[in-house]
């Protein structure tokens, strides 16, 4: 039995360690996790209620379709309900769009670093993915369009960026759209727009209009705290959601996490409270590494990339025994890590412990 | 932006009506559904505690790797870890088995009639399925052995068989896979086994020794009641569970589905009252069946397939007026239903419904 030749070297994916065992292996009692842009103030109150009620219909499946999240998120952005497709998390998505439109040879374009899901579907499809370096931190758009040719059938933009938090305007973004052929789809993975207020940020929504082969991710793992119950979508023009539903299996979504999407969709009381603390708890890490002398990335999401000026995993492991996760060991930036804006608490405490570490590694040559 | 060529004419899933639409569509005020083998006495209450207590942790992202549910049932089964597999339903668990093993022109053999997932995957990977017809509703070992050829990647089976109910013996299997050879897997889509009760049936876990080309699906949807979670596995040998994991998405399964599974599992005094209530049930189905002159395949499942002599369509349009869903429709049984057994009660209703449906529509030549 011979697995494909393309996805033998494939790596296994390797699990960060949960809170209890850091705490069990280090004898800590107090751990922080600021390593996966999850949201510290946990999820509308709503999605509670929502699960709560949802437990009468534990042995029911779900909706395949998702009816009556997809007239709610349809009803919110004004698209068309044909234009919206779910996944477990916005990973499926990503997945559904490599099996719909990869044939084995295909090239895709995309930046290093980013998201690394873009390039292992590429890679089980048995996809080319041209790697284009960003330009500080940032997506280098006519880099990207240089390397667009005959053969190229996705475009993946993440923006803001992850790891590195940068975005690019408007105005870069549509210089860029204007001219990539469209025959060729652009993914937008707006994972995390709904925590950026710069100006020159993109509507999604209005690119939609102007660009049919442009498809926009989002999630509910983000601002909206549901990240276990894994839910995103996408929204594109209804030819395209419907190459992607036909590969879709028939129950891809948990009932669970469509109820408490559709409860918490609309609690933009909470979105605001969220993206407040987010301001401010990056406004306040910033100064610190203002404060310690230590380079960033413009950070637009719910996390910053810093340059820790040494090893990133010596900098991992001292932090990781002061009871702090954040996440290293990014091949381009061997110095640089990424942390998650926390809650006041959380922010102040990896604060503190960075600079403990920072004393007690020196920089080296 | 073309799709793959190979996918274009797959049919768009098409959810079933939900039994509110269905009421108000018909003015019933009770509408029962038979028609998605759901099991009709919900879940373990144990499950719905998990999931009440995972409520807090909803922000967070879930053990990619479900290491606590992956212990426990290695202990339940008897088998290693790094011999089991979770996916969103065991749907996904063919998904990703078709995703790491075929690519194009490969083959695979399966039933018709048999779950149509199989078929699906196969084709967006651009497979060949190489489809071999029932005996009496049973698969055909010897006739699908014939097809095995050295383009042959996969063979199928599913046992019990969706939509037909029935079993191939551990006799009949064991002759089966002593001559399938060993570069082939077999699927084995066990979703049903904690139904049977038929002493020919196969232990998979004892063939999984002998076998290593062997792969068994389970899931937590059937006799569990967790449909709703979309939570499944895979037992099989280490190096093939290897190769599965490296096309999984990291974060495929959810946090509650998890959960629910684990206090589950080991509830079996639940599981031992569902299986004494569904052989209590198609013990009655089946007499009603023979009082009506109807003849049906030897149902070891939680649902059976019947024979109602007149277009399976006209009957189940039928039957849902009188406010019971079923399922009908299958290209290679044009006058047979598949109905799910349910509660008593549903099942006398079922029963009542088809006697009363069967005398309007009257016997077609």
């Amino acid at each position: 039995m011979q697995p494909k030749p393309n996805i033998v070297d494939l790596p296994v994916y390797q699990p960060g360690k949960p809170i209890e065992e850091v705490k069990r292996e280090l004898g800590l009692d107090e751990v922080i996790k600021l390593a996966s842009n999850e949201n510290p103030f946990g999820s509308s109150p709503k999605a509670a209620d929502a699960i709560r009620r949802e437990i009468e219909q534990i042995s029911i499946y779900p909706d395949g379709a998702a009816v009556e999240l997809t007239n709610a998120i349809a009803k919110r952005t004004g698209v068309g309900a044909d234009q919206i497709i779910f996944g477990a998390g916005s990973d499926e998505i990503i997945l559904m769009i490599a099996r719909a439109y990869l044939q084995p040879g295909d090239e895709t374009v995309m930046a290093v670093e980013t998201f690394p899901q873009y390039k292992h579907n590429v890679t089980i499809e048995n996809g080319v993915s041209i790697e284009v370096p960003l330009a500080d931190g940032k997506h280098d758009l006519p880099a990207m369009l240089d390397k667009i040719n005959e053969k190229t059938k996705i475009v993946w933009v993440c923006n803001p960026n992850n790891p590195t938090g940068t975005i690019v305007s408007d105005e870069e973004l549509t210089a860029f759209l204007d001219q990539v052929p469209d025959r060729v789809l652009v993914v937008l993975d707006e994972a995390y727009c709904e925590y950026v207020e710069d100006p020159s940020y993109s509507d999604g929504l209005a690119l939609l209009k102007r660009y049919p082969n442009l498809i926009l991710l989002r999630t509910f793992s983000k601002i909206y705290g549901l990240a276990s119950l894994r839910i995103g979508y996408g929204i594109g023009a209804p030819g395209l959601i419907r190459s992607i539903n036909q590969v879709r299996e028939p129950f891809n979504t948990s009932r669970f996490g469509q109820a408490a999407a559709l409860a918490s969709l609309n609690d933009d009381e909470f979105l605001e409270r969220c993206r407040t603390a987010n301001r401010e708890g990056l406004a306040f890490l910033r100064g610190e590494f203002d404060r310690l002398g230590l380079d960033y990335f413009p950070a637009h999401g719910n996390f910053i990339m810093v340059d820790v000026k040494r090893p990133s995993l010596e900098v991992f492991d001292a932090l990781l025994r002061k009871g702090v996760i954040i996440r290293a060991g990014q091949r381009g930036y061997p110095t640089r890590i990424r942390i998650t804006v926390g809650s006041a608490e959380q922010n102040a405490k990896v604060a503190e412990a960075l600079e403990a570490v920072l004393q007690e590694i020196g920089v080296q040559a």
